[in-house]
C-alpha cells in the first residue's frame, strides 16, 4: 500500500461525504428536527448497513432523552398515531421497511423517509422526506460543477455499492444531534446520565 | 426416522423439563417474583441459547408493564441501585455475564441468578438464586428416585450440551408470568396493549 | 404464592407443550429434517418470541454442521434455490416473514412453514408445512378426548397470547436435533468442537 | 434552525473526521489490512455505537469475500490460532471487549486494536494497534498546527460524547475497503454476490 493512495482516498471519500451533507435541503433538516421534537415516540426501520447507521442515530436521540424504538427490538412498545417513524433506504423500495411502513401509516404514524431516491414506493408512502444525494445501484454521484450553479454532472463514486449512503447517514444523524443539542439548550455533560453504565 | 423414536424422544424431553420445573424451590421463585415487582427496572444479561430464553422471559414481563432492559440493547438505559440484574447462566461462569454483574453490583443492582451450578463466581456475587438443577458439561442429570425421596442418582439427558437448562429457562419464566399474572391479577387480554405492532 | 399453584401451573404448562408435541404428524417431522440435511444453507425467519425459538433451533442445527443464515443478520449470504427456508409464525400472516418468505420463493428456495394456522397468506407459498397445534389469538387449544380418539374438544390454554407456539417451537426444534443426531450418527462430545468459545 | 449553523456544523464536523482520518499512520493501516488478508477468519468486538461502525466494516469484508464473525451472534464459529481478533474501543477498557480480548489471546488470536487511547488494558493485549486520535472522555481532540509540524494544540470536539471514533471508524473501514478492493484487484460490481437478497 502506497501512502499517497490511502491520503488520496481519504480525501476523496470525506469529500464525497462532506459533499452529500451540503446539499441536504434546509428545510428537510427542520421538518426532521420538529417531528422528532413532536413525536411520543420514534421508531426507525431500515436493514443492512443503513440499519446501523439508523441504529447510531438513535442511540444519540436516546442520549438525548427521546423515546426510541427499533422496530424488532425486544421491548419494542405499540406504535400510535402520536409516534414518528423514521424510514431509512437509499432506494425507497427495500421490502422489510417498505411493509413495516405501510403498517405504521394505517397506524395512523407520521412517516419520515431519508432516501437517495427520486420516486420509490415509500416515498409515496412518506409525509416528509430527507434527501442525501448518495448514488444508488442505479444512479450515480450527482456534483455540481464549482463554477457555475446551474450545470451539474455525474460521475461514480470511488466506493461499492451505496456505501456513502450509510457513511452520510451516520454523519447527518450526528449533525442533526448537535442542532437539536442547540436547540433545547442540552448540556453535553448531562448526555452521559442517560448513557448505558453497565458493559 | 421411525414414528415410534419421535414419540420415545419427546416423552422423554419432556419428562426431562418438567421433573427439573417441579423441583424449584418455592422459596426460590417467590423471591424472583418479588423482586422484580420491586425493582424501577429489571436487566437481563446471559450468551447464548440461555439468552435467548432470557430474552422471552424479557418480552413477556416487558407485556406485563415490567421495564425491561437486555444489556447491550440500543436504547438501555443507565442501572442504579434501585435495579435488579438477573443473569443467567448454567455453569454460573460465563466471561461476560460475570463481568456485567461485577459492574452491576459496584452500582448497587440487587443481583439475582438463574443456574444448575452449586458453586460458581456469579453465584458468589448474587443477592439470590434460582437453581435449575439441568446438567451442565460437568454434571449429570439428578433424578430422584421415584419411590423414596431420600435417594437419588444421577443420569444423563439424552439431549446434547446444556439444553436442558435453555429449554427448562424458557418454560420457567412463563410459569413466573403465570403466577405474576394471578398476583397482580392482570387482565390477559390487555396484555396485547403492550405488544409491537409494527412487525 | 401458594406452593401449590406453582406445581399446579408447571404440570399443565408442561402438559400442554407435551400435547402439542406428541400430536406433530410423523410425515411433517420427516420432511423437516430431509430438507435440512439436502439444503444448501438453511435461512431462518420469524419475529418476536417465535424468532428466538426458531434461533434456539439455529444455533444448535450450527453446531450439528448445518450451515444456517439468519435473516437480517450481519453476513448474512445471498440466497439461492438450492437453499431451505424455514419461516415459522402462529398466524401465518406476519408481514416480514411474508414478504421475506415471497422474495425466497421467487429466488427458488424451498419453503418450509412452521405454523399452528390451517391456512394463512404463508401456508400457501409453502413446500412443505409442520404444524404445532397450539392456540392463536384466534383459536382455542385442541384437545383430543383422552378416552376417545375420535371426539376432540376445545379449551383454553392457561398461558397468554401465543406462548404455547414459541414453547412448543423451541423444544420441537431440540427433539428434532436429537432425531438429527440419530440419523446421522454424530457423536455428541464432537458438537462443542462448533461451539463459540469467546464469550 | 439557521441554514448558516447547519453548514458550519457540517463543515466542521466533515473537517474533525477527516483530520482524524488523514493522521492515521500509514504503517498501522498496512498491518490491518495484512492481518486481515492473512487470517482464517476474523472476529469482531465492540460496544455501544463503536461497535456498530465495526458491524459496518465488518458487513463490507463479507462483501469483499472474508470470514467474519461477530462475536456474540447466533451462528458464531469457534475461534483459533489462525484467527484474527479486531477489537475496537476508544477507551481502551471497555469491561465486555477487554475480557473477549483475553479469552481470544488465551486461545492464540492475534489481536488488532482501533483505539484513541495511547495506554490501555486492550492495548496491553494487541498485537497490532490503529490509533484514531478521536477525543475520548478524558481528552480532547489533538490538531496539529498548520503552519508548523512541531507544535501541536488541542482543543474540545463540537460533538458530544466520543462520537468522532466512532464515526471515524464508520469511514476508515470503508476506506480500508476500498485499499483491498484495489490490492486484491477485487472486481466491485461481483461484490454484489455476495450481498444478502431477502430482504
Amino acid at each position: 500500500m502506497k501512502s499517497n493512495n490511502y491520503k488520496i482516498n481519504t480525501n476523496l471519500i470525506v469529500g464525497e461525504i462532506g459533499y452529500i451533507l451540503s446539499n441536504v435541503k434546509v428545510k428537510q433538516t427542520e421538518n426532521l428536527i420538529n417531528q422528532i421534537i413532536l413525536a411520543d415516540r420514534v421508531f426507525l426501520v431500515a436493514i443492512g448497513r443503513v440499519n446501523l447507521s439508523l441504529q447510531c442515530f438513535g442511540k444519540r436521540l436516546s442520549h438525548l432523552g427521546f423515546k426510541i424504538e427499533l422496530v424488532g427490538s425486544l421491548t419494542e412498545k405499540p406504535a400510535t398515531k402520536k409516534d414518528l417513524l423514521i424510514v431509512a433506504s437509499g432506494s425507497g423500495e427495500s421490502i422489510v421497511p417498505l411493509h413495516i411502513t405501510k403498517k405504521a401509516k394505517k397506524i395512523g404514524c407520521k412517516i419520515l423517509h431519508i432516501t437517495s431516491a427520486k420516486k420509490s414506493s415509500i416515498r409515496n408512502l412518506a409525509n416528509y422526506v430527507v434527501e442525501l444525494n448518495a448514488p444508488t445501484k442505479k444512479t450515480k454521484l450527482i456534483v455540481k460543477d464549482s463554477l457555475s450553479d446551474s450545470a451539474s454532472k455525474t460521475k461514480n463514486s470511488i466506493q461499492p455499492m451505496s456505501t456513502l449512503f450509510d457513511q452520510a447517514l451516520h454523519i447527518y444523524g450526528d449533525i442533526v444531534s448537535v442542532q437539536i443539542i442547540d436547540k433545547l439548550r442540552l448540556n453535553k455533560i448531562n448526555l452521559w446520565k442517560n448513557h448505558a453504565n453497565l458493559e
